[in-house]
């Protein structure tokens, strides 16, 4: 028996000038509570994921208030960057499968947050600097789109892979997010969009956006899961590996090390291969990180996962096709980002890792409307700053 | 069979101008292996407590750091303002009671650390008042002292507590830390010396420092520890409770909830009385922390924490008797504080919960050389901002 994941809620993600973090945490956790069918009295105890509330609204020591907000008596809080909630999940696991050879009945919820446009005293991006090493990398004026920029150079320079495959990409997650009414961006792009560049070779459209969002989800046992007689999904296994924070210090720089361990062990654990995967949400902060988490998850070969991309070709039509929109993958379709991807659907980065999941465990569910996949397995990987942690997720249904 | 901890390490605290951030988490962990007589490549996954490296150093996403400084593959960041590290090693004994269950040895590293005295771009004191609530205490002008210094005056008002009670809190552990070298105040105060007012009715040096330290502590299940034939004291029970943050959402100012509640588990969990603890390290932020944590823990009744602090008088002899001074509790000594707690030994915010839980198996183990008391229970209590969240711990001897 293992572990079950039985409500799932989100917010829209986007700049949410009209709602504070509270109201957000709230919101996405009383629809996985409703959707769990669950009161917030049942929940034994929380996993709350955020990056830096302390840097964008002031606030440290989220845990107490969070039982202020939802009145949950035993409440811990992770931080990974952009992976902070995917390591609450991964925690929350931990318990459970505890908990479930101890034979104990126990509901833990999930909640993974970020609001990032309000009150700003510091520059966004220069907050979120502080994922890469400060020391080394900061401090001489980097920033994501800075170092991924660099990530995308040597792509560029050492494959045969052209500025149009990255934004290949976007345009993809970006027509996917149509079909996403949670989503920021609902607005199809095209070639001739990616003209302001940010950090050569990355144009403006190839980054994800600032955004607001809170997703939620409540776990159990699968054993409670049946008691309880509601529909789940299992959350076959989570799988946390931690590398280098520098680029500096990768013995190869186009390898994803943590992204591309944590989903072998996880693979090997749940006992398939890439290939079996249906659908799976992949951290494309940048159009360059779909790339490389692709080959990190074994997808492809390193250097050659902008082959993949180009199975959209021609790249002018993307547009053209109805959304979602699937690579074709040694012969078989494989959905990435149905949700539009942290590229569309918005990053508000302690949030994102729990949104990967709401959105794998509602395909396999099929509650995603007009989005949904036929899926049996689904899978996500979500990474914290250039890789440094990686979270490596497989879902599957239990029918 | 339980939870076994065989290694610890600790820098000194204090202004440490010589030692970078990363120089002190290697210096406990060294000592930390070393005393397990463990390589740092046997280990499988580290925990690792940190407030907020985030606005005292810039850097975030601490977990890949530290993989670069120690080279462990799998490494969790956990905050709860000053009980980060204690969670931390609560999360490392979920890992550990789950791998005992299915027969794995493993080995995990558990660290606490913060830096605060290099590099403030900001004032310390309104780094450290994230941790109260933001948007009603923070920007209302609340800072730690002041807060404290709120549940002080409510002390002095409800009860026939004196100021001079809270300063004998600070004399004693202040005598106390005179016999550990690795403490930031190895001097006795007297109480013509409580003159410098803080926050009324509290003295400076009725506050604990702001300081730099580092502590390490190695886990392992009984088990392996057996296996490793190496000395151990057992981790009998760690229990988290999460209360309100704000002073006002208490239903009870000078109750502090979260630490009756986590210590009113652990007790039946381990099944005993405090009665039964030989020597405690209590969270001493503040010397109305020591008094209100002693009642929370059950040493007292709501509002008579103050007369087992008179089992000391006459204050002004205190520092005639040899350190380490124990209170009299129903007749019986009990330790609390022997390392000279926060106030003397100093409060690395981060560092705090390892740090008490190095001390109290140093007790067990016979490692305090002069300050060592007879004891075969032990226990900590650590807590985050003015209560918000609580960790206690119950440690035992294996023999």
């Amino acid at each position: 028996m293992g572990i079950a994941i039985i409500g799932t809620g989100i917010t829209r993600f986007g700049e949410l000038w009209d709602k504070n973090w509270e109201e957000l945490v709230l919101e996405s956790t009383k629809e996985a509570s409703e959707s769990a069918n669950l009161d917030l009295t049942e929940i034994d105890s929380c996993y709350v994921g955020n990056m830096n509330l302390s840097r964008f609204e002031g606030q440290d020591h989220i845990a107490p208030r969070i039982n202020e907000i939802l009145g949950i008596g035993k409440v811990v809080r992770s931080e990974a960057a952009c992976a902070s909630s995917s390591v609450a999940l991964k925690l929350a696991f931990n318990e459970l499968e505890l908990a479930s050879l101890k034979k104990e009945n126990k509901v833990i919820l999930v909640i993974g947050f970020e609001k990032m446009t309000d009150r700003v005293t510091q520059n966004a991006t220069e907050i979120l600097a502080s994922a890469s090493h400060y020391d080394t990398e900061v401090i001489n004026g980097a920033t994501f789109p800075g170092l991924y920029g660099l990530l995308a150079s040597r792509y560029l320079h050492e494959t045969n892979a052209k500025e149009e495959d990255l934004h290949a990409v976007a345009i993809k997650n970006h027509k996917n997010a149509i079909l996403n009414e949670k989503a920021m961006f609902r607005k199809e792009i095209n070639l001739e969009d990616f003209k302001l560049e940010v950090a050569s070779p990355l144009k403006l459209l190839d980054c994800s956006p600032i955004s607001d969002g809170s997703a939620s989800l409540i776990l159990t046992t699968e054993e409670y899961a049946r008691q309880l007689d509601v529909d789940y999904v299992k959350l076959e296994c989570i799988e946390l590996a931690t590398s280098s924070i520098s680029l500096a210090k990768r013995n190869d720089i186009l390898v994803l090390d943590s992204a591309k361990r944590a989903s072998e062990t996880a693979y090997k654990k749940a006992k398939i291969s890439p290939k079996d995967i249906d659908v799976i949400e992949i951290h494309d902060c940048f159009t360059i990180a779909e790339i490389l988490n692709l080959e990190a998850c074994n997808f492809a070969k390193r250097g050659e996962g902008y082959k993949i991309v180009r199975t959209l070709e021609p790249y002018e039509e993307i547009n053209k096709r109805k959304p979602p929109i699937p690579y074709l993958i040694d012969g078989k379709e494989i959905y990435v980002n149905t949700s539009g991807g942290l590229k569309a659907k918005g990053h508000p980065v302690g949030a994102t890792g729990a949104a990967q999941i709401v959105e794998v465990a509602n395909q396999l569910l099929g509650r995603c409307g007009k989005r949904n996949v036929d899926c049996k397995i689904g899978a996500a990987l979500n990474i914290g700053g250039t890789g440094g942690s990686a979270v490596f997720s497989i879902l599957k249904r239990p029918w």
